[in-house]
């Protein structure tokens, strides 16, 4: 039977599907109600599955009735923000990729060790707010997309933004608090593709993110700046797009195979489809890395017809959500589709 | 007799004339003398119309050479900027979409209700200098482009401010200006197309602008910022690329739909074509709309051969000037020209 | 024989060897061994060379085989980097564009002399520390891509800083440094193309670089920045998109037209092939040009498949490293090779 694929309706939903139709897959919508009016104008959608919210998907019903579709589900940053980690592994519908990876992307411990195994440079910790002597930015274990963060040089400061977090009720003890150095550079999403059928890696593209309200301050002239209360933000609101000099790549393709490997060793299978490392150059042209994405980022948004980089290793406008189709259908032509899902 | 689509060189002609060209239609430029060796270089441009001034539109004898030629005009903000609106009413040659509400896009008052009857949200007016308590925006009424805008986050700030533009013999009283809050957030500007044939909006792609010195100021440490007098200005030199997270889609549709809905009520027939909506998104991704446009912008021009959104509509490569000629031929196919020209 | 073109591998050597194989070219790279594993996975890539440094090119071995194979080589920044002016004329095998030009870009006076053969505005030089009465740039004589820079709007931080270059063993004598003046506005970048076949120039396109730190340092609010040492750094890490306003392009094209004469006239035969104006639109709009490359630069890697204003001139998504290719190609078909190469 025809596989279809399918994907929750956000993140870069439009994009998967348009990539989908474009290499002649069927295509599917689980979308919420009060979203439909966005996503009933696109002609590259099939099918739409209506739903009230977006953890519907774990009811049976819903899984049977994709099933019978012989859906192919594209994890993306909303199902995994809808899901934990254990329901996501719970799911009865085949999934692109390694679905078990989303676990080690969700849980900060884990997320770190797969890192280390790459041999990726991270920020260091600073174990105590008596050793805070540079910028630092201080964080929340478990917290999701930079909420509560804040920045300070010195103990003192720690305590200030601690008791504004306990007044706001988003903490009661300071151990639910990290203190991470804050590294200089210019931020930099790397966006990778990992065939398992090809055992290539591909790097597709590179971005930068579009965050409220830090990117305004930047607007405000220091002077106007101190006048008036100023915490940033990171909320993100879209992307740009980036090239990187091309003496750069040879760290990018090392990092992103060591990335792969040490996936395969820790996670078996590994990290089959798209990935992306997430950080900052620094002055010194290094690479330190903050997060990784085990799946398709929001990034790749920017290159719906083809980036830069895909446009040196494809003729037809690749998109990231294109190039997970073509890589399903590279899979089932050669009878290997269980290398590409979970 | 065959349409020829013309417009004023400058501000997005070259975009309007390609996708016209690549539509099928003859294009026409008017243009000044001493730009001339611009243009002349782009096989797409049919003829060209050298006039000194661009207010030179006004004469009758080049209103009637359009005319002979069946010109339709595709106003921009060359246009709006050139004449008033009760000239731009004058001409007696066809204009692509509404010209009458290039007017309420002129006037500060009509641009504010028709901003609340389209239900955006927009910054608060602050009644008097002894209200500032936080950052906000000075800015004097009719003023274009930023002109002797100032921040302050006091009373003594507008005073200062107010005391130096008067030097400058810019404003002579207080009353000519008006405080605004400071909406802290990160600008962004939303190109829509309303298609009265279709009855359907198109959402085709997002920028923000690149406007100097403000966007030069971020890169002035603050060290070096304090011991220097640093007032910003905004004046646009550029635009840079963009694409939003997929989620903001729902509220984008929502708004151009009321804008669309309200442009009907207050200025019939309403909004036909290119329009742009034009703010920040603050920190909880809510949209602020600072002005509109009420006619195809300049930002526009990142995407002379499609955009990440004009590319899940259109197969293309479709800018929004192209979009404005495609429009004009179905509107000639059906025989409904009128309900797009005025 | 047929022409193969041929480059460094770094640079923007992807986007010139795809534009040579698109053009119908074989292609060469002559790559570090340690970066062969980026190049080897480029279909458009036909011969590899392998060397164990860039300088290699200079032996007479190599340059011998290029000139078996008939090889045309493109010049780009790496070359100017590895390899002295008189190094670089030195060279055996035939090279795109005036290598007598590559002189002037690297050679201080050599490059502020042509900037003002050309009527380009440039910042004003500050004579002594004495005279430092608003923010300027200290730059080192012969210092390459911002090393050792700093700020400074009096004498007593020009002092503070030259220390700091004393005890880092980067400078020994106040004579090594010069002062400008720190112009302020916005980073532009303007690529263009001049065609000594058809006597046209070409604007083909304009990024802003992305360097490390300083536009990372706008992501650091004032408050934070006053508490820790920042000194900026800029270590070109990509480049970023833009598009200008269409009325800056009549400056523009002046702008570079007067670069093209005044090339012919200090180092004929000129300028055949891409350079770029690098500079400031200050907040009057006003373009003040800090360097110029004389040949292609790495910002024109974000156009790999056309810019907008290629788009303007070319229908097949016109790269400068295909416009190159298409340039010798008709410098062949019409018997001109000689008018390219020197």
């Amino acid at each position: 039977m025809k596989k279809i694929i399918g994907t929750l309706g956000s993140h870069c939903s439009l994009q998967v599907l348009k990539g989908a139709k474009d290499e002649g897959f069927e295509t599917l919508l689980i979308t919420q109600k009060k979203r439909y009016h966005v996503y009933k104008r696109f002609g590259f959608i099939d099918h739409v599955m209506l739903v009230d919210n977006f953890r519907d998907i774990l009811e049976p019903d819903i899984q049977n009735r994709l099933n019978e579709l012989a859906c192919i589900l594209i994890p993306h940053g909303t199902l995994i923000s809808s899901l934990s980690p254990d329901e996501i592994e719970s799911i009865k519908v085949p999934v692109f990729g390694n679905k078990l990876i989303l676990r080690w992307e969700a849980d900060r411990n884990l997320k770190q060790e797969l890192m280390l195994e790459s041999k990726l440079q991270i920020p260091k910790t600073i174990k105590s707010k008596r050793e805070i002597s540079d910028l630092c930015i201080v964080k929340l274990h478990g917290a999701a997309g930079g909420k509560g963060y804040f920045l300070t040089s010195d103990q003192k400061g720690f305590e200030e933004g601690f008791s504004k977090l306990v007044k706001d009720k988003i903490v009661t003890n300071e151990n639910q608090l990290y203190i991470q150095e804050y590294v200089r550079g210019v931020p930099v999403f790397l966006h990778f593709f990992y065939s398992p059928i090809s055992k290539d890696i591909e790097f597709m593209g590179v971005d930068r993110r579009y965050e409220s309200d830090i990117d305004g301050i930047s607007r405000i002239p220091s002077k106007h700046q101190f006048n008036v209360s100023i915490e940033p933000t990171y909320n993100v609101i879209g992307n740009m797009p980036l090239v990187l000099r091309e003496s750069l790549l040879e760290g990018v393709y090392e990092m992103g195979e060591n990335f792969v490997q040490a996936s395969e060793r820790l996670v078996p299978p590994g990290i089959p489809g798209p990935f992306c490392l997430e950080g900052v150059y620094t002055k010194d042209a290094m690479f330190i890395t903050f997060e990784f994405s085990a799946r398709i980022v929001a990034g790749t948004n920017l290159y719906v017809s083809g980036s830069q980089y895909s446009d040196y290793l494809f003729k037809n406008g690749m998109s990231m959500g294109r190039r997970i189709a073509l890589e399903i259908k590279k899979a089932i032509n050669k009878g290997k589709l269980g290398a590409v899902l979970t």
